[in-house]
C-alpha cells in the first residue's frame, strides 16, 4: 500500500461541503472519484477540514492509500485532469508513511474570514466574502477575539449537529487585519468544532456593529446557550488556508 | 445642469465592455439604464477607460450630468439599488464643476494585470487571472518592462481597429511583483491604445517563458509589424485599478 498527501484548492460555492453527502456533488466524492478514474482502485480520501457548503480552499490536505505505486507528479496531473471542469485542483502530491493520516496527523488549522466592509454591493468578490453595510469597529473586533484565543468550552459557537465529543478546544491564535475596506480574521487552533468560526465570526460582527458591547459579547460567550448567539457568518467568507503537520 | 463623477467597481466577465454595442450589454448602458430610473433623465455615461468584454474594474472613473440637483449619497445607492443584480457597483459619488470630463479629464490611468503561474489550473480566481502553466522567470518580465517605459511608438500593440490618432504614448511606470505563484503587472499612462496591455502582456510572457531572448522582444517591439506579435493575454486577468486626475 502506498499511502500519498495531496494539496487541494478548491472553490465551494456549488458543493455541498467536503464530506460526502447523499444529497449532492461533494469534494470528496469529487476526488474520489477522480482517484478511481487514474488509479483504477476505490479509494477513501480522508480531508484535513470537513468543510461546510460553500467554504474555500486554498490549502486543504487530504491523504489516500493506494495499491498501485504512481509517480507523485501523475498523481497531481492525473487527479487534476480528471477533476476538470470542477473548480477543484491538486496543487501538490507527496508519498508519506503509512502511519499520516490528514486529518488525525494534523498538529494546526489556519482559517481565515474575509469580509467587505462598505456601503456598495462586492462584484469582484462575490461569493468570496462576507458584504457588511455597518461599518464594523476594528478595535472591538481585536479586543473580541482576544477572549476568545486560549483554552476554552467554545459549546456556544458548536452547530447542534457536532459530533465533537468535547466542546473544548485551545485557539492559539486570532489575527485581525484591515486594509481599506477589507476586514481578515485569521484562526489557528490544532482543531475547531462544527461551525464554530462562521459562529464566532457572527457574534464579532455584532461586536464590531456595537449591536453588542464587549461585557454581552463575553457573557454570550460563557452562557453556552445557543439561542443568544448571532446568525453564523455566511460561509462564502470562509478559506481553509493550511494544514500544519 | 449637475456634473457628477463616480466611481465604478465591476465584474466585466459576461459584458460586451465598457462601451455600449448592438451585440450584448454594456456596462455603460447599464449605468445609464440605472440613471434613467434614479433621476428620470435620459443621460451619457461617459468612462475612463474604456475596457474590452471580459476586463474588470476596482476603480472606473465615470462622469455625468443631470438637470436634477440629487445628493451623492442618493445618487451612489440609488444607481446601486438600480444596477441590481448586475455586478456593478458605485464606490463613490461627487458633484464636479462642470470642467470635469471622466475621460477627457484624466492624467494617468493604472491598469493591473494579474497571473496565476503554476501546473494546477485556477479555482477560486476562475475568470479573474491568467493562469499560464509554464514558469514565468520574473527578471525577465521586468527586463522586458524596463524596455517599454517612456515615450514610443506603440504601434507593435495596436489592436488593428485602434482609433487612437497617434501611436506615440508614454508610459510612465511599470510595476512587476511576485508572490508565490501570483504575478502582477501594474502598469501606468496618461493614456493607452486599444489592447495595447493585453498585447504587451503577451509578449512578456513570450519573454518570461523564454520561448523569446530580450533581443528578439525588442525587435518585434521596434519592428511595428502585428503579424509577429504574441496573442493577446486574455481579458480575465486585466483590471482598471484607478484614474489620477
Amino acid at each position: 500500500m502506498h499511502n500519498y498527501k495531496i494539496i487541494v484548492e478548491y472553490d465551494g460555492t456549488n458543493f455541498v461541503g467536503w464530506q460526502q453527502q447523499e444529497n449532492g456533488q461533494s469534494i470528496q466524492a469529487t476526488l474520489q472519484e477522480a482517484a478511481l478514474k487514474l488509479s483504477g482502485e476505490k479509494v477513501t480520501i480522508f480531508g484535513a477540514g470537513r468543510t461546510d457548503a460553500g467554504v474555500h480552499a486554498y490549502g486543504q490536505v487530504a491523504s489516500f492509500t493506494i495499491n498501485k505505486k504512481i509517480e507523485t507528479d501523475v498523481i497531481r496531473d492525473g487527479l487534476n485532469q480528471h477533476l476538470r471542469p470542477h473548480p477543484i485542483s491538486v496543487q501538490k502530491a507527496e508519498l508519506v508513511d503509512s502511519e499520516f493520516h490528514a486529518r488525525f496527523s494534523a498538529k494546526q488549522r489556519i482559517y481565515k474570514y474575509f469580509i467587505i466592509n462598505r456601503l456598495a454591493a462586492s462584484t469582484l468578490e462575490n461569493e468570496r466574502a462576507w458584504h457588511i453595510r455597518n461599518k464594523l469597529d476594528v478595535k472591538l473586533l481585536k479586543e473580541g477575539a482576544k477572549k476568545l484565543v486560549g483554552t476554552h468550552d467554545f459549546s456556544t459557537f458548536r452547530a447542534s449537529n457536532c459530533s465533537a465529543k468535547s466542546p473544548i478546544r485551545t485557539i492559539n491564535d486570532i489575527i485581525v487585519s484591515k486594509s481599506k475596506n477589507r476586514i481578515k480574521l485569521k484562526f489557528k487552533s490544532k482543531s475547531f468544532l462544527k461551525n464554530q468560526v462562521r459562529s464566532m465570526v457572527g457574534c464579532l460582527k455584532y461586536l464590531g456593529e456595537k449591536k453588542w458591547d464587549l461585557k454581552k459579547f463575553e457573557k454570550v460567550f460563557i452562557k453556552k446557550d445557543r439561542k443568544k448567539v448571532a446568525p453564523p457568518a455566511p460561509a462564502c467568507g470562509l478559506y481553509l488556508e493550511k494544514i500544519i503537520y
